[in-house]
């Protein structure tokens, strides 16, 4: 996926015409017969199949599994989400790039704006934490501007995971589950994560970042030591590559949906999808919180994101904020 | 106040002694006698009264009304807050600053670290909204890393809502009033604003920016033609100046107090505060919520700070954000 020495704009053309000559892609970005010949050679190596008439010229006749913007706008049945599709082949991480265009240029982005990238070299999870981004993952940011108060952002993240569930088993066959708060995860190992991020007035969001990350085309060796075994990709599962252009359209699709839902206050629905899904319900949990362990059954989660947990002594606590161990 | 030519360095320097001659002065920091002298003229024209003794030197008897960190410092009881203090002549808006500070260099701030500023050039209320801010008034922000949930937002400005009132009463003996959100009112007219910024993650603040407006020293002609008869000051109400400094100490010290009973979650003595020295409750009114108009009486504020209004109906409804018209 290395697109170095690829002109995108010649790809995105292309990729929009039935046919197009050499000569005509020669004329209309004014590079030589031989460039635009080297050009297709490329492509073809990237894993682009096109097919040469030599009358009607070249025609693109399957895409590479390439996150390329007009790629995804293909067949992306959205009103809102990811109309606005920034690509970087590698950046330090989505969310950061999203925070610092805002803070420099807000009018650049509009609601539902799309930051993806191939390679994050600082990919950030939950508390600071890393998230390796190798590679063949999925590693984006949507961009929201709703008119919601501050106490959203954690049903914002609820309604994330369940949107990752959904399009996840759509397109395989997979048990996944959400482990709370942000997780979704095959058996216990972490498939996919979130990190949402917002700034925000007492009384209204101003924006929110949904950083999402699926392992998707990861193999066990591009995981670094410390996080085998504990976390699995969708290549692992399958045992074969998965066309992330298709996942990432069905996912922002899903997530349009239910971010209407939200929006309309009905966080009902989206919260039993949570609680039908959830990993984390039922079990005798230890969850750090504050520094505290807390030990006991996870019976329920609260509309405000809370875990309820029942301790030994029946008692129960909510938990807000925690790491289940 | 204009500092313009004030040596900064020089006159903290001899705020800290009890008495020090020009050519100690002279030496200390590299400059001519004639350069000492005219800087002792610049500041007793500022308001300084500075006695000069033959042998002994310069000694400052009384300061002016400088928000300048030293004079903050000097008396100053707090542990935590306002440890810390950048001053800035003029800025366009000490939030702004913060946030700018932070994002650039994290650690450059501590826990309660304050901005203050004479003059704002884009003081900002809530909403985007303006908030005019010209020589003579408190303009400022505090800067907190609270281990707390994004919820607490609302409830960290309904706090220093509670902390203007108190300091303002322990000093003036004036009928100070909390305007729902985040006003605080003389006979309805605005004194003190209160702008609180947040940056979060789902679960956990990152930081909060506390930006507090007092129009202290304000004459009436200094408030811009749009919000004369809307807003007043300290100085129109007492009709005469008030010790900026001391406020301030006053200010920093009681947010302190009431920011550690918040962390201890003890939140209710806070609200009850809130509600006994609230305008909005008990009366009828209109506000202004999602482009909706919402007429009722104000019956209650939640802890999550939502005015309860209760519609001709009998029917009650919770606003967390609105304005009342």
């Amino acid at each position: 996926m290395n697109l170095k020495g690829i002109n995108i704009p010649v790809l995105s053309y292309l990729s929009e015409k039935k046919f197009i000559t050499g000569r005509e892609l020669s004329n209309q970005f004014g590079i030589s017969r031989v460039a635009v010949w080297k050009q297709i050679q490329k492509l073809k190596k990237l894993g682009y199949i096109i097919s040469a008439d030599n009358k009607k010229g070249y025609r693109i006749v399957s895409s590479a599994d390439i996150l390329l913007p007009h790629e995804i706008y293909r067949n992306l049945h959205t009103k809102c989400i990811g109309k606005q599709i920034f690509y970087y082949n590698k950046v330090t991480s989505t969310n950061s790039m999203a925070k610092e265009t805002i803070k420099d240029k807000k009018d650049y982005f509009q609601e539902g704006t799309v930051i993806i990238a191939d390679i994050q070299t600082a990919g950030r999870g939950r508390l600071g934490r890393t998230w390796y981004s190798p590679l063949g993952g999925i590693w984006l940011t949507i961009v929201l501007f709703p008119n919601l108060e501050p106490v959203y952002i954690s049903k914002i993240t609820l309604m994330t995971a369940v949107v990752l569930v959904q399009s996840i088993r759509k397109l395989y066959d997979i048990p996944v589950q959400i482990k709370w708060p942000n997780d979704v995860v095959v058996k216990g190992k972490k498939l996919c994560g979130i990190l949402t991020e917002m700034a925000a007035e007492s009384d209204c969001i101003n924006y929110v970042a949904v950083g999402i990350g699926v392992n998707a085309n990861l193999k066990g060796e591009d995981f670094p030591k410390d996080v085998r075994g504990k976390s699995i990709s969708l290549l692992e599962i399958l045992e074969k590559s998965i066309s992330r252009v298709k996942l990432v359209q069905l996912l922002l699709e899903d997530f349009e949906k239910y971010y209407h839902l939200l929006q309309q206050q009905q966080f009902t629905p989206i919260l039993q999808e949570w609680k039908l899904n959830a990993e984390t319900l039922g079990k005798n949990i230890t969850i750090l919180s504050a520094g505290q362990k807390i030990t006991g059954k996870a019976i329920d989660i609260t509309s405000e994101g809370a875990l309820v947990i029942r301790k030994e002594g029946r008692e129960t606590v909510n938990i807000l904020s925690g790491t289940v161990q």
